[in-house]
Formats: C-alpha cells, structure tokens, sequence
C-alpha cells in the first residue's frame, strides 16, 4: 500500500534553481490569497455592508507587516544559511526553554495550515460546483486522507510537477486583476458597486477593525518557509533564497492586493457558499466560464499543496524535537519509505479531528493560525537580535535596528491578536502553547532521567564471565502446559543453561493430577538429578497466576541464586493452528514482569508440515553427544 | 467493569424445585406467545384480510405439534437424565458426523433466541410507547449489551428472582384472557369482527398456509430447554423434570390458543407499529390502563430473560464443543467471574450483527428460526429412537414409536419451512448449516493433526542432560541497543549460559561507529574471552532486519551449536518512560520468528525509582563470587 522499502542512501536531497524553488516553498504563503481576504471581510460585516470598504486600509496594514517580516526573513538567511527555522534561531539564541515556546507554536501551526488548506481547498471546489457543498466536511477528509496517503509512500518533492500549482494560481490571479481592469474600464466603471444590505450586528469601532486585521493576517504564515528551506537552492544559496524571498514577498503584496481591490469595487460581501475569490471570479470571467473553471481548479490545487508543505515541515520538526529528547524517540524513526512515519500519522489525526470539530468551516481554524505564525516570527526576531549582538560584525546596528523592528511589530500584532480574538477560539492555542511546552519539557526531563537511570556504573566496569562454567547456581523454571514436545524442548534447554530445573504444570479441578504424575514418570523415568517436576491445582480459573506466585516464591526463599522462567512456544504454521495451541506466552509474560522475574526465555519449537518429520532440534542436537541418562 | 475474580470452588449449582425451575426454563418456550400469532398473522394478511381466521386452524396443527413434541422429549428425560440436549443424544447415537449437524442447528438458533427475543422485547416496548419507534434498533442493541454484561459477570440462576417475569407473563395472559372473555361475553358479544381492509396481495393457496404455519412455528423454540436442564431439578429430577415439561406444554399451548383466538375474535391486523399482543391489549384493557401496561412490561422481561437463557445455552455448548475438540479450546476458558466468556463475546457479537442486518425487525429472523429447532428436534428424535433400540427395556416397541412419530413429524414440519421460507431467507441457514458442521469438522481435524505432532516421540525418550556442564556449544547473540546498564546485564546473562556470545548492535549511518567502539572498549577491556562485540551499519532504516539477517546466518554456518538471541529490555516506571524507551523486543521476536530461530531470551532491567541506587542484579550476583575479568 506504500510501496517497498526503500534504502537510505536514496534520500540525499536535489538542489533546486530559483524558479523551481519559488513555487515549492511559497506555495503556503501564496495560497492563503484564497482566504485571508473573505476572513477579513468576514468580520467587518458584522458592522453591516458599509464597513466592507475598510478591508483595503487593513489589506495596505497587512502588506506593510509583509514588507518588514520580509526583510527581517532576509537577515535570518544570512544568518543561518544552513535553514534557520524559528526553532532551531530561538534554540541557538534565546535558549532552550524559549525554543520549546516557538516549536510548540510551529506545531500548532503546522496543523493549521493542512487543516485550514484543505478547508478552503474544498470550499473553492463547491463555489464552483455548489452540488458538492453539503459533503465538504467528507471532502476535506478525503483530501486528507490522500495528502497523508501521498506522504507515507514518501513524496519526492518533484520540482517541476509541484511547481505547476503555484505557477498556475499566480498566473490565474494575473488574468483574474488583468479581466478586472479591463472590464472596469471599459464596461463596468470606476464606481464602487455597493455590497447587497446586510444587517448591522455591530457598531464599526476600532476593535471590530482589529478583529478584521487579525484575520487578514492568516495571509502571512508560511512566509518563514524559504529561510527554513534554504538547503533546497542551488548555490549560492543563500542568496538566491533572499531574492526569492523578495520575489514571493511582492507577488504576495500585490494578489493580496488585486483581490481585496476587486473586491472592493464589485461590492462584494461573504458568503457562507461562495468564497470571495470565487464570486470576483464569476463576476470578472463569468459563472461557468472556462477560466472560471481554471481559476478554481488552480486554487485548489494550490492549496493541496499548501497542506502539504505541513506535512513536509511538521514531520520534520517533530524529529528534530526528538533529537533534542522533546518528543519520544519514535518521532525520529524513519519508515521504510525514509519518511518520519510517526509524524506524519500525528499530523493526519490532528488536523483530521480540526477538520472535524470545524466542521469543514475555515471561520475558527483561521482565528486561531496567525497567533501560532506571531509567536513564531516574534521569537525568530528576537532570537535574531540577539545573534547579531553577538557577533556583532560590519552593519551590526542596521541588522538589530531591522530585526527589532520585525519583532516588535510581530509582538504588537500578536498582542492584538490575542486581545480581538481571544473569545473567537484564540484562548484555546493560548492554553495549548503552554500545554505544549509543558508536555515537551516533561518528556526531556523524564528522558534524561531515564537515560541517566540507565548508564554503566562507572565504579563497576561491567562484569562478564570468562564462560558459563563458572557462574553461580542458576535455577529455571519451566512452563508446561501439557507433556508433548514443545514442554521437552524447553526442559532440554533448562537442562542445558542451569543447575536446577524445576518442570512446573498448573491443573485445574478437571484435570487428572495422579495421571500426568504417572504419565511424566513414564515419559521422563524416575529423575533423580536436578530436574523437578511438580504440579499445582489453581483454586481460581487463572493457571498463570499460581505459576507466578511460585517463581516469585522462588526468588524470595532463594535470594543467592537467579531464575530464568522458560516457556514452551509451539510455532503454529498458520492462523487457524496458532488458535488451536492456546498458548499463554504474552499473557505470562506479563504476569511476570509486575512479579519481578528477571530472566524470560522462550524456547520455540517449529511444527513441521504434515507428513514430515518431527523437530526436536535441542534433542537432535544432543543425540550426538550425549547419551540418554536413563536408557 | 465485571467484578473481582472467583474462586473455582463457588461455581457449585444449587437445585431447584419445580415451581422456580419451571419459570427459569421455560421463559424461552412460553415468551414465544409474543411473536408466534404475530408471525403466522403477517403471513396470511398477504392474502388479505379474510384470510386472517386460518390463523386458527393452523393454532391447532401447532399445538398439536407440540403435544407431540412434548411427549417425546418427555422420553428423552427418562433416556437421559443427566441433561439431553440435541447435541449430546445425537453425538452418542448418530455419531460424530450428524451430532455437529445438530451442533451448528443449536448455535445457530441460540443466535437467533437471543436476537429475536430482545427485538421483540423492544416491540413490545414501542407498543406502549410508541414515541420509542425510530429508536428500535438502538433500544435492542442496548439491551443485548445489558443482557451480555450481566451475563459476562457471572449472572447466577436466582431462582426466586428469575420466576418473576415468567410468572408474571403468565398471569398477564390468563388475566388478558378472562378479560376477554368477559367483554366478548357481556360487552362485545361472541360475533368476530372483520379486520380492518387490507390489499390482497397474494392469493390464498395451500402454500401461503403453509408459510403461515412455518412462522406459527416459532411457537415451539425453547421447549427442549427443559430436558437439557434435568439437572437442575430436585430429586427425584427426572420424574420433576417430567411433569414440569407437561404443565410447560399445557401453558405453552393454552396461551397460544388464547391469544389467537382473542385476535380473531377482535378482528385484530398485524401492524408495523403495535404487537398483535398489544393490540389484544389495548382492545381488552383500553390504551393507557395500568393492566395494559403491565401486560406489555411484563412481556419485555420474559423476553429478556428468554435471551438470557440463550446467553447460558451458547456458551455452554460452545464449551462442550471445545472439549469434543470441534471448537478452539479458548472456548472453554472460564473468566475470572467463571463463565464462559468468550462463548459470551461471540455470542454478543453474532447476535449484535443480526439485529443490525435486521435492523431491529423480528420478521426475517423469526423466519430462520423455526429452521434449526426443528433440525435439532428431528435429529435428536432420531437419536432416541436408536437408543431404545439399542436398549429394548421394557416397553421399548411404545417408546420407539412415540420418538419415531416425533422425529417423522418434526422432519416433515422441517421440509416444509425450508421449501415455503426458503426465498424469505431460510436459504442462509440452508448454507450456514453445512458451513459451520464444515468449520467444526476442520478444527477437530486439525486439531488432531496439531497435537500429533506435538506428542512426544514414543522412540526417543526425552534426553535430559545431567547439568549444564555436559551441554555442547552454545551460541548467545546478544542485542545491544546502546551501552548501557540493560544491555550489559543481558550480556552477563549471556556469559552466564553460554560458551560464547556476541554482543551485536546495529546502527543507522548518523552513528559515530568508531566513538561507540571505542567507548565499549573503554568500558569492557579487551575482552579476548569468548566475548565479541560486533557493530553493523544497517542500509535501511530497519535495525532489526540485519540482526535477523545475522542470526539466521551464525545458525547456518554453525549447524552444530545452539544459538539463543538475547534481549535486554528496561522495565519502566510508567507509560511515560516506556514511550521514551523506544524497545524493539515484540519487533525482534516477531521478526525472529519468521528467521527460524529457536531460542529467544528477554533480560529485564528494572529502572529504579527516581534517586535509588542502580538494579544490576545479575552484577551484583556475581560480585560476591566473581573476580572481574579485567581489573
């Protein structure tokens, strides 16, 4: 279902022109053209349709912050042209415990962003084909379900094909200002339409524009994606990450602007089924038209794959936080595919269940994604003051005066954030960012514990035994469940590893005791050395938990000696034999393990096909060599 | 959840007198009231509804039929009075072969009991508060789980209490009778009244009554219970057995005859919303009235406890199929709370799957009912008639010719459901039938093959070796997941048993492989002994495959020694740590299975709490009797 394993030496990555890395790392960036507009519109129509208008002041308030967070981003490529993510800036600079603020926020974000992308993916989908609109909760599933599918089986990220999205929405957006100019001038006018009457639920004040502004600002995540991914250019690659930075900076600016302008002058307000780009677009090419079509298609494809730089991201980070002993060591194992399977499951289930409880509605979801991204570039700012102080080399002053301003900005904007949407869904990434932390700081102290619980005693250089011959009494306990050849293979290898060796079988009331008894007597002959055999009634209905009782009787009246409890496993051919055996392996050693017993041995025997010989391996082995000791 | 565990010695039965084992045994027989008109009725309404009054002469067949049976399995309890169920009369007189046919005729029909009984349970429900309607499926589902609960805690017979339901049914029904009587007598007058019009559907025809008496048949589910139960009786047993069957019989067909007649007399349709016992009802004690509610909760509970009666019979079986080795012997585990609980659990669940594919609708599944009682009681009829053959005591020629006619009949009612409901699903358990005797004949076979193999080979004697001391080469493969205190005491453990061990750890190719050798050697010496440590650099990602890999290949190249794979494993305080751990022991068993590998021990360490000292238990074993073997 995921193809065959694939070996490591496939995974060293190519490197990419600048054309080529453009679309791969700004596609989420891009792609949130399709919903940060009708996010913001969506709060100001609460103060009825005359407040529309005041999208294009917040729309010049947002392409200013994209200015400054763009240019603070150069300077951290300069800084780290290795790929300085938010993490690894506040990591090196602010320390670690500052770090796990900003991973905890890129987590969240992560998740957003597929969430959020597939959402507004399925919403582009229905404006244009309004048949779908009541299955979109299922849509964005299964969209999902097909981006997580894609990278288990390990996606390599194919510079030309994923390029193809990012490029056709942009081009998309360019017909789309172009078709509007031209209809503007020449049909339509330059007078702004006004929007259809909506009720007034709310006066225009300052906070409902803040409100807006904070939603407007879901346009910036992904921004830091090319100073993460500057490995990806060719060289020199850390210049040509900036200039692409600038590139991706402006084509953002300037859709951002184009849609809310069209917006503007169209007159045009929310819809719960149309998405705004979509109603500028039938406006502008006609409902129906082909270019419509396109126009949609390639904002859904964009936004797929949005969703997937967080799979690419997420799964990543998650490693890295392992590696830092953050998150369980699990996060770090590569598949047989080379992908970080375990993230990659994570991720999926998380943004599944947002999917869910949002029920397919960008509304909530978009509330809660700028403050994850502010915390993030606010850190990664800060992080980078302090890196230039530090070094504090030729232009020093201008590179703190930048990032400072950056991170200051981004404060104030996250503040802002919080304040407007906090009764919105913003108070619940305010409790998961410190939950998050706290989880991350638990499981690194817990994990250093336990490593140090774990280390070689440095006073006592590890003992090995010059050979078994020497090594104290040693007694093994031996399960049987019934006298055939499984049980006589492991008292064979009981016999062949210790001194003693008890045979231990637990009836119940409907066994025969005196009858075993006889049989093993027959079976084995009066056995006069250190082999033993005995039998227990359990008074319950459990034969595991007498069993246990006697070793750990054992190791209690014997404290000089040690135990191994041996167990019979008979190797079943198929299904339907592993049923009929009834065997209590894992049920005993679990029983064991909250006893205390130290040594657990399971001694399998092969049933051989039907027809063909018998197995008994150990006894074969020793035939050569041993006689039998009662002949 | 289902209670502390119990000991075996409280598993004892107590006996019971005739009037509390009457209601116990029989709640399956008489509940039958509430769906067997019901059944017959929705049959001959396809005919429209004049065709409703053959109702009452295919009453008499059935009662007819039933004095039939009865009397025969009267004789049944004198063959075998320590319980004679269908499957045990056949197994000791037919053999083998037919008994599971018997066997899979009873599984399937305690299935059905329990699924047919809660779903017209829930009708009965509905009918008196018909807002529950929509919910049918769900109320049903509900009170399986109740049932199925109760029963997986070891619901004891509580004489006293189980004879409510029963009781109060039947006085329900004798006081819905003279009710009757009285308002047909003094209010009514003795005219029956025309059901109200209904389209005909299907002409009235020989067949149609004749499916008609198929559903009637339902009636006669339960009435082998009794003799399954003799020992429940108090002595003398038999003859109470006896004469509680006779008195069940008479009820059993009283009530039947009551309740259709009521319904003729009434003029009363089958309808999807009420029972025709409610309808009765209502018609009798007026909608609303304490007597008609009573009437139809007092149906709910004897429909309850019929379902609970399949809930003992099951299990029961299914435990003496897994003694005569025709089910796997998981069967005859008794629980904690000493029942059979996963006889239970499959129960639950078939039943569960029924009721879903019936969507809470009784009249499909009564259909296939009446198809495996009457296999059960043709083939155990039969069985008696060999075993008074056999026998010939006195009065032999009678019994023989009583049996004889019952299984004739009982085979001739057979041919007559499977050929009139066979397109109305009967078909199913025309398959299911030969399937299950097919699944059931598979496992004894297999599990014969199974345990032959398994038997001790009567030429070789067991060869146990005198001590360890005799033993030949013995190979320890030790894996190492880091150098720590885990992995040094599994290689102690090694040392201690055997001649020479290989401390093997993988690695991916972001380990420093010449730091980790340089670091064992600080730690362990040279150790020139029969100690190698061994480092591989795994190509993919699994670093369990290439220790497999070396494993099956050390095996090979060696065929004269004995290799045992060594697993250290720390066991941890909690979830928490064990998450951290990151153990790959269930992998490497797993793994190692497939390899062909024999032996495979797994070394506990166990993690001290926070601040004690270090476990070490086999160094600090050796500490007082060992030099270490590098100074």
């Amino acid at each position: 279902m995921i193809g065959r394993a694939l070996p490591r030496a496939s995974a060293a990555q190519e490197r990419l022109p600048k054309y080529q890395a453009l679309p791969i790392l700004s596609s989420d960036a891009l792609s949130s053209v399709a919903y940060a507009t009708e996010a913001a519109l969506g709060v100001l129509v609460l103060a009825g349709s005359g407040a529309l208008k005041q999208s294009l002041p917040i729309t010049l308030a947002i392409i200013a912050l994209i200015v400054i967070v763009v240019l603070s981003y150069r300077q951290a490529i300069s800084a780290y042209p290795n790929g300085g993510g938010s993490y690894v800036v506040a990591r090196e600079n602010l320390g670690r415990n500052v770090s796990l603020v900003a991973a905890a926020a890129l987590l969240i974000d992560y998740t957003l962003t597929a969430a959020v992308s597939l959402m507004a993916g399925t919403q582009a989908l229905s404006s244009l084909i309004p048949s779908l609109l009541p299955h979109e909760l299922l849509l964005s599933l299964l969209l999902l379900a097909l981006v997580g599918w894609a990278n288990l089986r390990g996606i390599r990220e194919a510079g030309r094909v994923f390029s193809i999205p990012t490029y056709a929405f942009v081009v998309m957006i360019l017909v789309l200002t172009l078709g509007g100019l031209w209809n503007l001038s020449f049909q339509h006018g330059w007078t702004p339409e006004t929007p259809p009457v909506e009720a007034v639920l709310q006066p225009l004040g300052l906070f409902l524009v803040l409100r807006a502004f904070s939603s407007g600002c879901s346009a910036m995540t992904g921004i830091e994606a090319i100073s993460n991914g500057v490995k990806v250019f060719r060289e020199p690659s850390a210049r040509n990450a900036q200039e692409t930075l600038l590139v991706m900076g402006g084509l953002l600016s300037a859709m951002l602007l184009a849609v809310t302008g069209l917006g503007f002058m169209y007159g045009i307000a929310p819809d719960a089924k149309v998405t705004v780009l979509a109603q500028i677009g039938m406006r502008v090419f006609g409902n129906g038209s082909v270019l419509f079509w396109m126009l949609q298609l390639s904002t859904l494809l964009i936004l797929v794959l949005a969703a997937n730089t967080a799979f690419a991201g997420f799964p990543l980070l998650a490693a890295m936080l392992a590696e830092d002993r953050c998150l369980p060591p699990q996060m770090r194992w590569l598949g047989d595919r080379l992908v970080y399977q375990n993230g990659i499951g994570v991720l999926l289930a998380v943004s599944a269940f947002i999917i869910w409880i949002c029920h397919g509605d960008t509304t909530v979801a978009v509330n809660l994604y700028a403050l994850g991204v502010f915390t993030a570039f606010t850190l990664s700012q800060l992080g980078l003051v302090l890196h230039w102080w530090r070094l504090r080399g030729p232009g020093w002053q201008g590179r703190i005066a930048l990032n400072a301003l950056g991170s200051l900005t981004t404060f104030m904007v996250l503040v802002v954030i919080v304040i407007s949407k906090f009764a919105e869904g913003a108070w619940t990434v305010v409790i998961a960012i410190p939950l998050l932390v706290w989880g991350l700081a638990t499981i690194r102290r817990r994990y250093r514990e336990v490593q140090r619980s774990l280390a070689p005693n440095p006073q006592m250089k590890p003992l090995f035994l010059e050979g078994k011959d020497h090594s104290p009494e040693h007694h093994a306990i031996v399960w049987i469940a019934g006298l055939n050849e499984p049980s006589f293979e492991a008292v064979r290898y009981a016999c062949s590893i210790a001194d003693r060796v008890t045979a231990l079988m637990v009836v119940d009331d409907q066994d025969d005791a005196g009858q075993i008894s006889q049989d093993w007597d027959r079976l084995v002959g009066d056995n006069t050395g250190a082999l033993e055999f005995k039998l227990l009634e359990s008074p319950f209905s459990s034969l595991v938990q007498p069993f246990c009782e006697f070793v750990v009787e054992q190791e209690r009246h014997n404290p000089g000696q040690f135990t191994t409890v041996v167990m019979p496993v008979a190797v079943p051919r198929d299904r339907l034999d592993g049923t009929l055996l009834n065997q209590r392996a894992l049920n005993l050693f679990a029983a064991l393990s909250a006893g205390g017993s130290r040594v657990f041995s399971i001694v399998r025997y092969y049933i051989p096909p039907a027809g063909e010989g018998r197995d008994g391996a150990l006894a074969a082995w020793t035939e050569g060599v041993m006689e039998p000791d009662h002949a």
